[in-house]
């Protein structure tokens, strides 16, 4: 094993870092991505256009499999595609019942290691290469919500994989290689560290108080907008400036519940939040994720003190030695003045 | 509260999220470095040089104070210099035995919130501008590295400081403001979350098996190389690709145990690593983070199964929507592959 060269090809692995208790994705197949392995700095997210794009219409061949579209009749024209990743971070899983446990001897730490099993998927969320999330109407994001839930209730069938993490990168500093509107997903066969805390300490709040934490949270001054379904805020221990969370009213454990109404309710303020960012933050690059429960319930009061939630970060800020060797972030901008901002930006006439 | 603005002046303030359980500090102050809040994608570092740069020798009246000098003879000239940092993320304690509990109201949370008291210095490697810390010979690197010891041993006999971070960001995209070789110590009044968990997981593996657990690392594939007091290997689990770590072969709890004759040998395998990180990975941005103890020892056991190393990242590979999300990284490099490579750099020629 010690003789490989990272030219060569391996199949990924998961391994745990006991010191740090953190999961590490070995994945060479990522090294082929063209912006891997440049310094940082000046990167660009390709900006093929129209004729070039694979994920622009008419180029679908030119991408990995089609997992389904919307609409489904394969003769009309799409509106969004879910395809699997060119360059997966995880191997696909085939078996249904597959168990991704090291039985090899993997370095001596076999109990540390899990095979690189899952799903890497990518939502392209417009046929058209101009269009970015936050043009399109509350209608068609909430579609695009509601392809994320349809692929995870694809993906549970798969008793192996523990927690399906659904992102956005938008912009190259942001982490997109691509700069056609898109999204993904990564099934994996861990929990990841973010869940598990989190779950300690929604468990711990629900044993004291009987009560799940984000069901009592009281935006106040952190309130940013309101929709039937949906609160904005900015969390009160915001890492970085600007961090946004979109919180359902109704108490509910996981994202993929998300009913059509309650989508395209989602979709309007998610929209409103990213047309904010961009009007008040000159159309910064943002993540963002949605943070919810590991996929098996395996305490049954897990269903009552978890809590979906949609988290936003624009990227303005770099992370540097201090924020990774503490895991503490410094954040020049109060949470209650994030908010207010955001609370006044006025967008009525661009929207 | 509510009414205050981003433009007005407030101290720090230190919040806790409870959900993720981090620490977050709230510093107006930071905003006012010129690079924050523009897009994060082609930043530069400030590369001043000679007459205009403040670190500089014969700038010193453009600086915050300074703490103490190396020599420290006031008419000789200076080898390397700690001051304080003019835009620092913390207000600088005054008091040795301050408590910085927030015991004003803090939106209703003040068991989450603590004062924004601290220290934020910085370590001037070198008066000469063009002149990087692995350009420096073994004996200097070490004087640097002692340089933190005596400021990390002043700062001890503040009651109320938990921890001290030191860390150097090197090249704009790894978060440094200023091209002039520096690095920076920030004493916090919380214990930061990696420390915490690293807490935890050390104590497991000690009451388990009644050992240290970097005391057992067996480098095997994973070496890099060795000095007489150090070893450096790529961790199993890097996060990063080409992530190094040096550890010291004797057991040592804090990293300001070091003396002389070790700073000379680590400063010796700390030049040799940034030499073959530069040489492979064509001058990359780089971080590193010395990895210690909480200053005050709670558990007498803590001593022996807590145990310091220097971390080095060089900046590679962007971080997007997934790692933010789940706190799991990608890394597209095998350890033992990585670390081949490292082991095998020649940079005979340029030492």
């Amino acid at each position: 094993m010690a003789s490989s060269t990272p030219e060569q090809n391996r199949s990924p692995e998961v391994r745990r870092d006991p010191l740090n208790n953190r999961w590490v994705i070995f994945s060479p197949a990522r090294a082929k991505r063209p912006s891997d392995f440049k310094s940082k700095s000046p990167q660009n997210a390709s900006s093929n256009s129209g004729s070039s794009c694979p994920f622009c219409i008419g180029n679908e061949h030119e991408c990995a499999p089609e997992i389904f579209r919307v609409p489904t009749d394969p003769k009309s024209d799409w509106k969004l595609r879910v395809i699997e990743n060119l360059y997966p971070a995880l191997s696909r899983a085939v078996e249904k019942d597959d168990d991704p446990r090291c039985e090899t001897s993997c370095l001596g730490y076999s109990d540390r290691v899990v095979e690189g099993f899952g799903f890497h998927d990518v939502v392209i969320e417009t046929p058209v290469h101009s269009v970015q999330l936050s043009d399109l109407d509350p209608r068609e994001v909430g579609d695009v919500l509601l392809a994320y839930k349809k692929r995870i209730e694809q993906i549970k069938e798969y008793e192996f994989i523990k927690y399906v993490q659904v992102f956005k990168n938008h912009g190259a500093s942001a982490g997109a290689s691509m700069s056609h509107s898109h999204s993904q997903l990564l099934a994996l066969p861990v929990i990841p560290p973010t869940v598990s805390t989190r779950l300690c300490s929604t468990k711990e709040y629900f044993d004291q108080t009987g009560k799940c934490s984000l069901c009592e949270v009281q935006p106040k001054d952190l309130l940013i907008d309101e929709a039937k379904h949906f609160v904005s805020i900015v969390p009160f221990a915001a890492m970085f400036p600007f961090e946004i969370w979109i919180i359902p009213r109704d108490h509910s454990s996981h994202f993929h519940e998300l009913d059509s109404e309650r989508a395209i309710d989602l979709g309007g303020l998610l929209k409103l939040m990213l047309r904010k960012l961009a009007v008040q933050l000159n159309n910064p690059p943002f993540n963002f994720m949605i943070q919810t429960s590991p996929l098996q319930v395996t305490d049954s009061q897990q269903l009552v003190y978890t809590h979906w939630f949609l988290q936003i970060v624009p990227q303005l800020t770099g992370v540097g030695g201090f924020e990774m060797g503490t895991g503490c972030y410094i954040n020049p901008v109060f949470p209650e003045d994030a908010a207010k901002v955001l609370r006044e930006v006025n967008i009525s006439t661009q929207m």
